[in-house]
């Protein structure tokens, strides 16, 4: 599992470009690629950066197998000097990119890479695809983990997701996110997603009746019963069975730590009736977990309805993203080195502005107000500038340049971190448990008004002065 | 790529009931789970069956490592002689399943599988998972491919896929739904999906002016030149650009395969106005490829409107089925042996009816009117019922008893066929070429009132008369 090699994992185009390039001789031409998105799914305020780890392990082992070689002669469109050269193809640049669990925005570079043409272009399809669908799910997973209040956020969706990968990996972006825990298996043994579970509804037809199986699972597992009530009906059998189960099982064995779950039906009234019979038969300890094709918004519903939950599963509409399933990073060329080495921004324009990109190599800068330690705005910068943050910094709106704001107590970080220098890893991957806990904290250095999930304020993400002028010269350039 | 084990991918909970099983003496007690879904996504009349080749591998190369067995035992909760005994575990059960490129309905199964209780458990999610995912892309991609009214199109979804594995067999997918090619190389490679591709914004941005680019790609691929033309202006740059190099370069060698694509904008009025360039310029042949977000209803809409569009590029909504993203089956039990090896139907209740389950160990026949060859309606009955299609047959609808239809002149045909016989393998693997169109020949079989997108008319799928009986006398005894 862990030596798979995705090279071949590449749109078609990226070769026959490569193969351009090299016949015209520009393979060797140094170039500037961002990877960065236009919109953050679901309406939300920030996305949070995901699939680092992934994209690594990729270009590390990135390379053409003789049968790749053999699969390309065989396509008959390209040259036999470049399909040798392809034997010996390695990543050779730079990449740069935001750790993972960070919460980024609309428009700033989360990862550029500078290498060798053919090099950067390859890589494009497995960058994106990497970022798009671990950040879609880390975003998504952290949206119902917020909902849920401080509730544990199990995910369960791993039959449900879109290909065996989208379960596996999907199940460590939403760890990333906030889930507590996954109930994939191989999520837990590959990556360390703490995964769990107990019934399900055929365990409890196994049996001649619904109490006989629950009072077998309390004896087989005392310290981890969590009962599927609502095989036949939840408030009629399902619970009493449970209640008498735990009462003569559990109980006398002094164990304090047991709970039900209800997996159809309206789980804040069955909630709240389970709630009042297990208390009344002096089960107070005993939690209640719920999972029904949740997501934030039903999860917002039932707390604010008073529902008895204790713990959420979570299926479908996390681990596909349902109400928003696409993450649509872009991947674009901003520059490409002339013979003398000189740095040359590129832009690619559109009748559609938003779509217009932010030419040159860069780099961004999250400033943070001193006081409160939140972040206050993002700023994009060519790559040699530096901002001094003992010095006064005014930042403008580069959609209505009048709109400006000069900033005093504030510290300046940068958001992207070199990955990869001349081919070399340069970065020590952190833990995933560490990842889930910057996430959270970075998450806290976000304003409420960010966080929310309806018409969220919009972050400032600006450009520097100097990288303001340039893209206006090259669009006046262009419209000549 | 192609050995992967797919074993540990399964729920925790599928564990914790085998182990509850084995530790209850109950593991090898002969249980039926049936796979069937609830609702054809988009509320389409109909899904097209997907991803049993993935299935067919993943059952041949079940087994648990060492490592696999190590990683149970850390976990604490499993017997020891449980983790022994796993170390032989195989699949030795029974499969039949619908083939791959079958229009199947809610309601039926469209997997049957009869095993010893802890296997028929154990692949329950990895069985879900696989039949959820391809048959997801499958039957959106046949959405798409309908409206586009015989015009091809290709899949270049990859880098917005969720995961490596849902663009790599979504690809697989798409093509059985009827997709022409692929952007996606890897799956041309191991499956043989036709990828191609031709040039990214980049390829433009990387030369002085966009008729070197397009005039270097043309003598590069004089066979194959597909010129993108909205990098900077589609209508006063890209387009006079194209037709230039298209002239000065294909023309003169008698070259008279080749076309533009155009990736933003209104493709309605540019397309219009690019064939009429085209056109003007003597460029009658010359392709137009659009993509841009599309899907059935874009396409739809676009034709509607008259556009000149040849060729359809899909991504995004294709490979993610971005309006309807998750595929719902479930995995049910459905019957249990006992001792005496008689086979004890097993009913799942829900407060909501859809959700009651359909008892016993079953079959389904598809009846077709003899007339027309079209089919008219499924029939489940119980596994030892024959339908003898030269006798009359009255069917009726489980939902509404009263409504009864008597079918004279038809044939009935078996939908489910033997996969594994005790664990072997007895199905010939058709190569997918033949899974693609055995699929548009199944989908002509369909009255266009099925396959309307909206509102489709309600395909027929009734019990026999023998299984309503007994579904009848297990809602009784429940309700008692």
């Amino acid at each position: 599992m862990d030596e798979l090699n995705y090279t071949m994992l590449f749109d078609f185009y990226e070769l026959t470009m490569g193969n351009g390039y090299y016949l015209s001789g520009m393979h060797q031409k140094t170039v500037y690629f961002d990877l960065f998105f236009r919109e953050v799914p679901d309406g939300g305020g920030f996305a949070i950066a995901a699939g680092l780890e992934q994209i690594i392990d990729y270009i590390e082992r990135l390379h053409f197998d003789k049968k790749d070689i053999e699969y390309f002669r065989s396509k008959g469109c390209f040259d036999e000097q470049f399909l040798r050269w392809l034997k010996y193809f390695r990543f050779t640049g730079d990449i740069w990119a935001v750790p993972e669990g960070t919460p980024v925005f609309p428009g700033e570079p989360v990862i550029t890479v500078r290498a060798p043409a053919v090099e950067a272009q390859l890589i494009e399809t497995y960058l994106l695809l990497a970022f798009n669908h671990q950040s879609l799910i880390a975003t998504k997973a952290n949206r119902i983990v917020r909902a849920a209040q401080g509730r544990p956020v199990l995910e369960f969706g791993s039959r449900r997701a879109q290909g065996p990968d989208a379960a596996i990996i999907g199940a460590r972006a939403a760890y990333i996110g906030g889930c507590a825990g996954t109930a994939c298996t191989i999520s837990d043994q590959l990556f360390g997603v703490p995964a769990g579970g107990t019934m399900a509804h055929s365990w409890v037809q196994m049996f001649d009746t619904e109490y006989d199986a629950f009072k077998t699972y309390c004896e087989i597992y005392p310290d981890n019963a969590v009962l599927l009530v609502d095989t036949y009906n939840t408030l009629k059998s399902g619970v009493p069975n449970a209640i008498k189960a735990i009462k003569e099982v559990l109980v006398p064995k002094g164990i304090t730590s047991f709970g039900i779950r209800m997996d159809s039906g309206d789980i804040s009234y069955l909630s709240k009736q389970a709630r009042k019979m297990l208390d009344e038969a002096g089960l107070q300890n005993c939690k209640i977990v719920a999972s029904n094709a949740l997501d934030e918004r039903l999860i917002s519903d039932l707390l604010m309805q008073g529902a008895c939950v204790d713990t959420f599963g979570v299926g479908e509409r996390l681990i596909t993203a349902k109400s928003s399933p696409v993450f649509g990073a872009v991947y674009k060329l901003a520059a490409v080195e002339n013979e003398e080495g000189k740095i040359i921004p590129k832009i690619k324009i559109s009748e559609n502005t938003a779509k217009i990109t932010t030419p040159h190599f860069k780099k961004v800068y999250r400033l943070y107000e001193k006081d409160s330690g939140k972040a206050i705005a993002d700023q994009i910068c060519v790559y040699d500038e530096v901002i001094d943050d003992t010095q006064p910094l005014t930042i403008f709106d580069p959609m209505a340049v009048w709109k400006t704001k000069t900033l005093t107590d504030y510290t300046a970080q940068e958001l992207l971190v070199p990955i990869f220098k001349r081919g070399k890893l340069v970065y020590k991957k952190p833990e995933l448990k560490e990842i889930r806990e910057y996430c959270a904290e970075q998450i806290e250095l976000q304003w409420d008004e960010v966080k929310r999930f309806e018409n969220p304020h919009e972050y400032y993400v600006d450009l520097s002065e100097r990288l303001w002028v340039i893209k206006r010269e090259l669009l006046n350039d262009a419209a000549k």
